[in-house]
């Protein structure tokens, strides 16, 4: 009997697994997304095409449900709050979402519930001239940001006078030394699970995201701290469902929180293979008003992204066979029709017992894998 | 890009299980079944309506795809022929399926092949009467049978000539101290890997399987053996896909071959997680013709099916929360909208580093949860 109905905001790559994580539950699975041909359409009992800010459709689509799930922060929160008050279960926590959704405001209601964070200012766009920290300084759009854009770092009041004016938060330049993720889920009892923090590996040459390790290589003391913070949050803020907190670790060893998802996350999808219940199962469970399930994990991992080259056009994988020949190697595609230059198309779990072999086998997959357009 | 299309020829729970492993894969998945609210419909790309013995319809349904796979044994095999002779990949071989799916032709098969197994005889409903072996024997019908329907065991002549008559195979009784299945996966490079046996484990009280055990708890020598016959049957036989054999281990020590399914099978569930790779993720691979993935056990399971109690009627799911609050317990709901009495509604994979521990479980669940219907 599939009589419990979860819909789920957003089809992309998280929409797409959370409807694998749901199949073998006593529920069936819509999906709302602007783009019929998304990630998770083709995998679920019905699709709604219908824009995230459409306050109305997504109330429509959510009253046929029993639960909502988004996977996107970019949603009608007035949506979401009014299918809360018609009784819908809404994960994560809708009124999270109002300040989350908006950097400088977020940040604010970090400040006021104390959670350690770089040092702040949140100056309207005409007023950016105002600023009065030091430089170098990081300015983030208040909202509209996405995959780097509205994100810049200012070397002096000059460089910060000539950005697009925009509603920001300007952020201290922080000595990062590493960027940790923690990933947790809690339900409406109270209770809470952790998973084993997660390291983000930068190459330095190339300034951009290399790959992510779990459990990070930090402290058992920094760890603590991580789910010291991790369990305030939810109490104080009352939060339900599946969060990811961003922290930096800094050169002088303080623990910072850098930001809050409020869903499933990208720093979590070696939980489906490397721990007994994966994200996106929790996320399941929450929404379907049962116990969380365990965190345990069954091996250490390395979590990199499929990234396509230069090209565009239609997809067009090269070198799968030998790909999926590496041992230890899992390979989740995304689906999506067609390339743009360095889109993410996918990503790769390697089972990382020894870090070394495991940096290899990535090494591996990288010379063996391209993502490319047919000509 | 979902530009690979696999289709699936039977929409029960195997076939939502190859669904939700085709999903990271670079494909797409269209489902055949003749009941469009079967396990697997709601999840597929597509589905398509159809007998399993309308050839047409499966030929038609089939030319759409790259590949096709079949997750039940009574198909038409002459549509199966059809469109591997057109190109379209079909796994299990279907070739294989001809003589699998008669049990006497399947059991001449196997003897001509030299492969052990029980004394039989083969004889057409009206002659059943000449039947010249000992009693008790086990009549099995050549086709037609399914779920314990189709086959008996009869104490005398008497008891034979008053049976249904069928074209029938005649077995020895044999008597049996375990029954094992060995599952493995082969591809048409010649490759083949073996998942550790499984062993079903009975009720004698209710003479009725309890549970599976995989690791078998068997000697190194018999597992051998095991294999040496499962790499015969797949070089002498040509196969290709996943294949179950399923093994007698007799009183006297002996290891007889029970039958053969060519597809994902029940003693397989498990290693969804407790195997790196899955039987229906490998299904997937081969039917995409990438590598082989690792059986690599990661714990050992226990095994066991869901059944629903003596009613009839819309499915209710009584104590859902308190069987996903028990720990190392993996449920999984094939999402049937009805039960009748004693229905096969989902199975649980329960982690069982300690066997003890594990049965401790496996008792707490069944008491726990129950699946009846709705007043």
């Amino acid at each position: 009997m599939r009589n419990t109905h979860i819909g789920i905001i957003g089809g992309g790559q998280l929409g797409m697994l959370l409807v694998q994580a749901a199949i073998p539950f006593p529920c069936r699975v819509s999906v709302y997304d602007p783009n019929p041909s998304c990630s998770a359409a083709v995998f679920s009992d019905s699709f709604t095409q219908g824009a995230f800010d459409d306050e109305e459709s997504i109330v429509e689509f959510g009253r046929g449900c029993d639960a909502v799930i988004f996977e996107i922060e970019q949603v009608n929160v007035g949506a979401l709050l009014e299918l809360e008050a018609a009784g819908v279960r809404v994960v994560s926590s809708a009124r999270s979402l109002e300040w989350i959704q908006n950097k400088a405001l977020q940040r604010e209601v970090l400040a006021q519930h104390g959670f350690p964070g770089p040092h702040f200012e949140r100056l309207s766009a005409n007023d950016l001239g105002n600023y009065s920290g030091p430089f170098p300084v990081v300015q983030k759009w208040e909202t509209g940001g996405y995959d780097g854009k509205g994100v810049q770092i200012h070397a002096d009041l000059e460089s910060l006078m000539t950005a697009e004016p925009r509603d920001s938060l300007l952020e201290e330049n922080v000595a990062i030394e590493k960027e940790l993720s923690l990933l947790l889920a809690a339900n409406d009892s109270g209770d809470v699970v952790f998973y084993s923090p997660t390291e983000m590996v930068f190459d330095s040459q190339l300034n951009l995201l290399d790959y992510l390790i779990a459990p990070a290589r930090i402290s058992v003391e920094i760890q603590s701290e991580m789910e010291v913070l991790g369990r305030k949050l939810v109490e104080e803020l009352k939060l339900v469902g599946v969060y990811a907190i961003e922290f930096f670790l800094t050169k002088s060893g303080e623990l910072l929180v850098n930001e809050i998802s409020p869903r499933v996350h990208n720093s979590g999808h070696h939980t489906v293979s490397a721990n007994v219940c994966s994200q996106y199962e929790q996320q399941i469970r929450i929404a379907l008003g049962l116990p969380l399930g365990s965190t345990q994990m069954l091996h250490h991992s390395l979590l990199a992204n499929l990234i396509s080259d230069q090209s565009s056009g239609l997809t067009n994988y090269v070198g799968l066979e030998a790909a999926y020949a590496l041992p230890g190697v899992q390979l989740t595609f995304y689906g999506k029709n067609e390339v743009r230059p360095g889109r993410k198309m996918g990503h790769a779990i390697i089972q990382a017992g020894d870090l070394n072999l495991a940096l290899e086998q990535l090494q591996q997959l990288r010379t063996t894998l391209t993502i490319t357009s047919h000509d």
